[in-house]
């Protein structure tokens, strides 16, 4: 019998093992696709694209016709001729790794053999290999698995990836529990309009719109839980902040003593967050020419405060006092922005009617909640709070809300039964992603963004 | 303006720091939930649940009477009778770390104060303080929130928890990034039957039953990735070993030598995720009584190899020679632990018949392709293989297959323009987890399982 023991070293170098100074003038081999050829008569540049980067390659055209055209004493596991090299083909190199400052990193294979492991049919349809992708957003989503092989583009879903690790690095650390809620569930009276239906077997059903009731329900169990997934919003929005499915950072704590224990463990997962892609990210960030935001410290001010402040500084009439336009943010932003560097503000107590049920009201001004929003760069990027954990007190909000307890039932048994003090967000991870980019529509900071017009790629 | 910097140090201790040696004959204040009482008549013992496990809290209880009758002398932050302490509350508790021998990890906190955060409406409706729960399968599920607080039930979705951490963590160092794939998509060719079908604003859409074309077309753009997120399948399967939406494990790697690059990649996770799960769970694999599966050496064999090895050894005939029976694969995993002591075992070569469209086939006998299963104690919990990368070879099997390219363009795209060569695989987590638990059914390692009749809680 024979058994596997887990994975071996290949004698094939990744562009930064490649790259490390100590292998100059010797023998290496190396994958990637190729991302470009640049014909220089005599001298041909062959730049090819793999997970680390660009590694610039290198051959002589008189000499490679001239092994061509030998016999075939090359060696026969990298027999493909070199001038065969052409962009869109996945290729294992073979060379000798030269100092060379003028190439990325400061070294260049100069090629001794190629094995072409795959060619393209046709040439790329999007000049991936420029700086910037030199296309509409559009055409950049009709094509997205090419245009994603764009540096700057690809760039960005690590940077999106690192803020996703390093939310759960920081809260398994905190003692946080990672949950994985069901996607589908029975309708309940929540949130009628924005949930997409579907038909489950023989019963109706509908796509969760948040994992809002059961990161409650296991706080009950583990104290503190988080869930990164997907939710789903049939919401009837086509703007550059909307996606009708996007993945939810979401976290939900007990044993708070208000909802600023909540801000305050937001704060500390975006610092973390930022160190992480500060010093695993770097590459990406300098590529994209990211300054990363501030979250050392970050204001905080009161919903009714803010409305104010704005409306003073910048002139602007309050049109609706329960809400925040998406202007209003933005000049919210901006006020902080201006007034004391800040990235980040927390927007606190928001008027009880915008809030569900479930949000916990103020019991100095009850038509206000114990709750937040997360402003960056002008942008809502979190929604928060404390919740009611008293079981009375939810049926109360309940009642008063005009709602009914229908499809709320296992909910509401967790409170009946004792539940203790606590809160919770969701992040919106394409925002915060967007907002780091400094872009300004969050479908550039989705890899296949779904909106009311797109369902593919 | 007032800013938040982050988290601060409570005064409140979590179970772990306060039951450190050096805290013995110190005040200590810390948080949870009733687990139970135990009235003893003149000692009143509270055991106290929160995350990491449980504490021995006592009274005595004429003491704590004459207090509570005495004037308010006592701390008001702790001024809740100790005697109205019940199971089930959310309760802050104040006294002296003492050691005593009999106690949970050998110390109890004899009380001098409470805060009773909250007070459940009726008493716990199963006896989620027994060692193991005393309930049907099918009564936990409906009461699943509740019945999580047990010990071991909550237990299981520990080690669950570090599955998953493992399994990205191992990746991560292995230079694969993270992907978040949309679950909704337009309606494809492939696999129509198991699909969930909903309307998508004026589009009819389904549910995606796996990852599998964006994490292949992300391969092109990151040369390795994996996704780790629910899936959705309409089998019309009511078994113990299916649920219609799990959270899949998966990745795509490419520049593979064959599929066994694959398997080994599998194996070294594994390794992993065991010694992650031997280090940062052992609580937790103490408290289930949880010896781990050795993964250090992994068998394989052939698919006919393996069909033939049962059915000389446990004289079964061989009734489907494209397919294993449940029942089958249960043999081959007793076949392999019984001869060579193996928890697990990889079947490889699996008929081409059975496999989907871009499973590549052996080029030395194209009715098996390059693909395997993994199986742990006797269960598939993976499904992987090497895939078609030359975009002809596609079109080819397609055409084979009696299918249409209808819907797949975007896929297929990727392919016209120049792929690796790649591979794959996908993880039942709750199957995985099934199995490290020793239980029967998936429905146990799963938070809130979806079959053809449980749509909730």
């Amino acid at each position: 019998m024979e058994f596997l023991t887990g994975i071996e070293k290949k004698e094939r170098l990744t562009l930064s093992e490649l790259t490390r100074a100590e292998r100059a003038s010797s023998e290496a081999v190396t994958e990637g696709m190729v991302h470009s050829v640049r014909d220089m008569g005599e001298v041909v540049f062959v730049i090819v694209r793999s997970r680390e980067g660009l590694l610039q390659a290198v051959y002589n055209r008189s000499e490679a016709e001239k092994a061509e055209n030998g016999a075939g004493q090359a060696d026969p596991a990298f027999s493909s001729p070199l001038t065969e090299l052409r962009e869109g083909q996945a290729v294992r190199l073979k060379g000798i790794v030269t100092a060379e400052e003028r190439a990325p990193h400061g070294f260049e294979l100069r090629l001794t053999g190629a094995d072409i492991l795959s060619r393209p049919e046709e040439p790329l349809p999007l000049a991936i290999d420029k700086w910037k992708l030199n296309t509409s957003l559009e055409a950049n989503l009709n094509r997205r698995a090419i245009a994603l092989r764009n540096l700057r583009e690809r760039a960005k879903f690590r940077i999106q990836e690192g803020v996703c690790r390093g939310f759960r690095e920081f809260l398994t650390a905190q003692g946080f529990t990672e949950i994985h809620t069901p996607k589908i569930g029975a309708k309940s009276a929540e949130g009628g309009a924005n949930l997409f239906k579907l038909q489950y077997f023989h019963h109706p059903a509908v796509l969760a719109q948040s994992p809002q009731f059961y990161k409650q329900m296991m706080v009950g169990v583990f104290d503190r839980v988080f869930e990164t997934g997907p939710v789903f919003r049939a919401e009837k929005h086509n703007t550059k902040r909307h996606l009708n499915e996007y993945t939810s950072l979401d976290f939900e704590m007990g044993y708070i003593d208000g909802f600023m224990d909540i801000c305050r463990m937001e704060t500390s997962m975006l610092q973390y967050v930022m160190k992480l892609l500060d010093t695993d990210y770097r590459a990406e960030l300098d590529l994209l020419e990211i300054t990363l935001p501030n979250a050392e410290k970050i204001p905080y001010v009161r919903f009714d405060e803010a409305k104010r402040l704005v409306s003073e500084k910048y002139g602007r009439a309050i049109r609706s006092p329960h809400d925040l336009e998406p202007e209003e943010e933005a000049l919210i932003g901006e006020y902080f922005k201006e007034e004391y560097g800040a990235d980040f503000v927390f927007v606190t107590h928001y008027p009880s009617k915008k809030r569900p049920f479930y949000a916990m009201d103020d019991p100095q001004d009850p038509s206000v909640t114990l709750s937040f929003d997360l402003l960056f760069d002008g942008l809502e990027i979190t929604t928060g709070g404390q919740r009611i954990h008293e079981y009375r007190a939810l049926l109360k909000k309940i009642e008063e809300k005009g709602m009914t307890e229908e499809g709320m039932e296992d909910y509401l048994d967790c409170f009946r039964y004792g539940m203790p003090p606590h809160g919770g967000l969701g992040i919106g991870l394409e925002r915060l992603t967007m907002k780091l980019l400094g872009e300004d529509n969050v479908r550039e900071a989705c890899l296949f963004p779904r909106d009311m017009t797109r369902l593919k790629p």
